[in-house]
């Protein structure tokens, strides 16, 4: 069974503690620590373009999110993106807000045409973005859902970047292009929390630093997202909410086990076509 | 009753989900997101002076927060506010601090100067250095509160910048010059969590992104932080503190409706002198 | 007995309120405004240069975390420490992840050169980076202890920079360079939660804003977080983690009591040597 293999990487990551360098956004940062931590990897957050070189020679994963964007960020993502490639080292992308802006499209333009990305995760506004396929309903970093089309434009993506592309939503697709998951878990409520698609980030990149096969890597990612999500809801009481729930995800990954994770996720593997 | 149309607010919100956009300070800035979430509006921030005009376009409502004021930050404030203002989109200032430095004063000052404010958010330290008044016990972002001439000082400068001010304090006061709320709701305990100021201009960024009359949002905006402040303290056990309340806040707004709201709220709401 | 003095100094922060200015990364600034708040003392954290005279003639300390490390807090880190010396406020230097890389060492360097330290925390790698001993296992901000020279390298470094060294590790050593605090307060699982290193310095500088003794004021600061993150540990119920462990230690902060420190401080006050 895929569950069992995937499970393993949460051991793995236990006994391994991957360091996860990221270069992200102010929202959510703490978060983003808190959860690669929870997870038992290591997370480290930096600002310093000076210091990219040394930091990614011993990181296992680099995650470059744009939300927030300021002047020095976007220059410095290139270029971490560029040396941890010379280095070998896997990079996942999280383009929050793509196509919000046109500053948001020429930076994620530039990142694609000069980095080579391990996995690119993102909502279907931000997928389609990057695809060339226009939103009608652009909310920013809100994602309007329209699952028909979700397979062909994750796959023609994966296909066309080599890369791993993992769209979530209600229910989430990973595709390297060749292979497809379908993974079930989640709850509508992780809308309501800022921050659980970064952390989704944080958790692929902890993955894809102990798995070579980033396809993999980004499947038990987005499975562990959507697994917490659902533990922790059920454990809401009267009068509790979003924030609650967001303490409740990161305790749940604080708790994750291979055991866990086999017994909940429920995750459709399949080759494409 | 005046609660129940304010209450009304709340279900706006939730049907419309209006994007709040915040340029604000890094402290409280995954507060100011979730808060803006729990009450149904979408948050977001950004940093990028290049995409101010396109994220503008699509917003709701823009709130500047000084807090943390770094470089960039102080040349884009101005700049989105002009903008703002352009697109006729409310802007909430919340100056944190403003008096605590002749760097703040200067900012402040080249705000009011140049941007048309929906809503000025500000203890009594904070509206009193707007309205030129100096404090003798100047602590930086605290408050000393002298309530006696309160009514005073905001009716003036609401009149004068042809604003909305929401000065909180013990009882907080909302006025356009014509028309004055006071709001008895909150708890002291609400001064020992951080970012309580951030989120309630969060609260009034929302509520003015569904309603055109000012006065009217920035009061519901206050009364949902106080009310919240109410209902989370109640649910303290023995051994939780602050931080459990700032959880507690966010998840009383989550669960915050019109209902509630009519029930709880204690609002005196009456035309100026 | 010691730890009735050093308990007392609880009872001072609270009445003092001393305003304690952080120039701290990004990462952990709000869970260190909210500890230093839960604590009885005044958070205030700025990024803007300009004002960092008119900031520190009212603040109580400084704190300079270099964490995340940007551009512009490089530069502003000296001079608000050169600054803060000129009056007389203590400096406390938390040198996150110095040794990871060279641009780390660069800056720390320049800042041990230039600003005379009240305390200087950090843990072992970080110590020892400082100290200029070469660490075989450097995983950037984490720390592989290595408990036999501790005692030696946290002396020679207090007497050669006379500052106090606050070491943080399985056992907490504190010195003067002529006293030494061995702290046995503490959890393993506080290393599963970001930024407790840096909200020890919040509570560090806080005791050093009423505190002249900065030997006593590091001492209470480092046991404090100890004493904590035990109370908050023996709260955690089944299938609560790291997440509900940060709620509980700023908690337990908020309910800390001359009284409780007293009770639960495990500190071994001794003459070097």
């Amino acid at each position: 069974m895929e569950e069992k293999i995937l499970g393993d990487i949460i051991t793995k990551i236990r006994e391994k503690q991957p360091i996860v360098f990221h270069i992200t956004n102010m929202v959510t940062i703490n978060d983003c620590a808190n959860i690669t931590l929870a997870l038992g990897a290591s997370p480290l957050m930096s600002f310093c373009e000076e210091e990219l070189e040394d930091i990614l020679s011993f990181s296992s994963a680099l995650i470059l999110n744009i939300g927030t964007m300021d002047k020095d960020m976007r220059k410095m993502v290139v270029k971490a993106g560029e040396i941890a490639n010379k280095l070998g080292k896997p990079v996942i992308l999280d383009p929050v807000g793509a196509g919000a802006s046109k500053a948001r499209m020429d930076l994620v333009g530039k990142l694609i045409k000069n980095v080579k990305f391990a996995v690119i995760k993102g909502n279907m506004a931000e997928i389609k973005s990057i695809a060339g396929i226009r939103n009608k309903n652009n909310r920013g970093v809100d994602s309007v859902e329209e699952l028909e089309d979700a397979d062909e434009i994750a796959l023609d993506l994966a296909n066309k970047l080599e890369t791993v592309i993992a769209l979530t939503g209600k229910q989430d697709i990973v595709t390297d292009g060749k292979r497809i998951s379908r993974i079930s878990n989640g709850t509508p409520i992780l809308g309501k929390v800022t921050g659980t698609g970064c952390m989704t980030a944080s958790l692929i990149g902890s993955a894809c630093g102990v798995e070579k096969d980033y396809f993999i890597g980004a499947t038990v990612g987005v499975s562990i997202m959507g697994i917490s999500g659902e533990i922790a809801q059920s454990k809401l009481k009267e009068g509790q909410g979003s924030s609650t729930l967001r303490i409740g995800i990161i305790d749940s990954v604080y708790n994750m086990t291979s055991e866990i994770f086999k017994t909940k996720a429920k995750i459709e593997l399949n080759k494409a076509n």
